[in-house]
């Protein structure tokens, strides 16, 4: 075909916007380029002198010698990659979850809704969604032999307590018409049974490993913008201030916990937004909790940081819980992350 | 845009792949109609009696009134989905994988080609891929309380020697040098520290709430075809023979047990394939797993069924690993299962 009769196509192409369906160009609402996952970070631990023990590892299967002398892999990090065929993210987009929980946070809410992953894979950001270190797909030491703790399991009552969907203490019931909500609150709380699902059991001795972990992920994926959210807080600061020049912006939803003052000359180069919900003053640690994330930016914004912090009931979005990500304005929410990356010229 | 001009553009269109891409339609690689996740199964276990705890879930953070009293959800499964644009597999494709591993097992291979899950979503099969009870991002319960055993955790050697890459007994090494490999082995050993960081704990305890899970899955998102491997031969033979209606096929990739000779007859309308790789006759434990599925096998024809069983170095295929997936030549696998499928008709 020549050039001018492609163009003359192409202009006539123009005006028709069903004929791409019928030349079976239709757009999916999901153009990949790639999709895939890997494992970063970890050590070898040598451990020696235990006896060898036989273990039938499948019911009707044939026993195996199982000598648990030897090297084992500890404290690697799993993480999932889904690149969209014409990015219009600048930078990669990771994503790094909670306390107890795994990526599966940033997945399908729990009530059925797109999550923040296809948001913003949509938006054609080349995003890693990750389980940190002793969580989901990323797998979990030995304890007390390499991890010096117990695991700590919540029961369902916990979160809904504490992650500001109940009326704290004592109001999670099993009925959930006798479930004592927030009034007005915007987490799904038909699909809590399912979220409990997405819970998984966590450590209290693994903050170093996760951060060496996620330095390590940074360093291979990086420059950036990472989003983190409840105990990834202290990760992300903390990976930030160790890479400056490579977090090109923290996203910060409410954070559990952040830097130190003291280090906050080193964030001054990475831009940050926190995020926070609704019900804290009324919360019995919520207070202190963004009280300590408030000096933490104050500490920024003092040593030229560009610091932007959201209280969204101030800009009169109401209800949100603990888990903003999967309320039921969780795209309201990813809209004022998106706006704040094109602010930052961080988009195409 | 009139009709007869429409059909003008498509004939000169037809004649042009290249305008394609000058339009702006060149196709992503993956095209998904929708991706997401989801979790199955699960029962509630009450727990009572035990001491209240503080517990400061992050450094720096605030510690939480810790009651570990109440409501466990437990024994859920985790599902992860990927809907192509344009289907052409008939049904559904599950992917279950084995032992001390994860839905990871068929993502990206540990030396970073793309795994069978890419390969069947770009065939265009619905593919649900899942982490069994108790593995990955399905978490795990408190044991002794609700798991009876405690935890297997395996050492880099134990894989190694068991799943047909080294000699056997005392044939692994840190050193790649000085790993003693079987003659010709397709497992890609030089990225095998990856493939350990795939390895997560199991349990040997927990196979009547997997089977639970993955029958509740089944109903949940059946009829349709199930891939299984190693320890999930067990899974899927249990749950095609409940389930004959909805499993129209199952492929058994080296299955380390299967189903129940005395339930052959449950299983005569369930067409399966089963796939074995390389140095089986040396190894201490494989020729007996192949003589139990070989005698599963001929019960389901004696009893009427259709079985296809490939060993593949009988077809001149040689050097595969118990870990075919990740094998160097595991696109030619696939390519023989998609095969098994298309004559199955099962393939649009």
């Amino acid at each position: 075909m020549k050039n001018s009769t492609a163009a003359r196509l192409t202009r006539a192409l123009a005006l028709s916007l069903p004929f791409a369906t019928l030349m079976g160009c239709a757009q999916a609402p999901i153009q990949l380029e790639k999709m895939g996952s890997f494992h970063v970070g970890g050590r070898e631990v040598v451990l020696s002198g235990r006896p060898v023990k036989e273990i039938a590892l499948t019911a009707g299967g044939v026993p195996a010698k199982f000598d648990p002398n030897g090297v084992y892999q500890v404290e690697q990090m799993y993480v999932q990659y889904f690149i969209p065929k014409d990015p219009r993210g600048a930078l990669p987009l990771l994503m790094w979850h909670g306390g107890g929980l795994s990526g599966v946070t940033y997945e399908t809410t729990p009530d059925g809704r797109e999550g923040w992953l296809n948001y913003f894979v949509k938006k054609g950001w080349p995003t890693y969604n990750s389980d940190a270190v002793e969580r989901g797909r990323s797998g979990f030491a030995m304890y007390p032999d390499i991890f010096q703790t117990e695991p700590v399991y919540l029961t369902k009552e916990n979160p809904f307590e504490r992650f500001r969907i109940g009326q704290g203490a004592g109001s999670y019931s099993k009925d959930p018409q006798r479930m004592k909500l927030l009034p007005g609150n915007q987490f799904p709380v038909e699909a809590y049974d399912q979220f409990t699902k997405q819970n998984v059991p966590r450590w209290t001795s693994t903050d170093a490993p996760t951060i060496a972990a996620y330095t390590e992920l940074v360093d291979k994926v990086c420059p950036c913008v990472v989003i983190v959210h409840s105990q990834s807080g202290l990760f992300g600061a903390r990976v930030a201030q160790a890479r400056p020049d490579k977090v090109k912006a923290l996203v910060m939803v409410e954070p559990a916990a952040t830097g130190a003052v003291e280090d906050a000359t080193k964030m001054k180069n990475v831009p940050v937004l926190a995020i926070y919900g609704d019900y804290i003053a009324q919360d019995p640690r919520w207070p202190t909790i963004r009280a300590n994330g408030g000096r933490y930016f104050d500490a920024l914004r003092a040593a030229g940081g560009n610091v932007d912090v959201i209280d969204l009931p101030s800009i009169g979005i109401k209800g949100n819980s603990h888990m903003i990500m999967m309320d039921k304005n969780s795209d309201v929410i990813a809209g004022i992350i998106q706006d704040w990356l094109v602010k930052q010229r961080l988009y195409k």
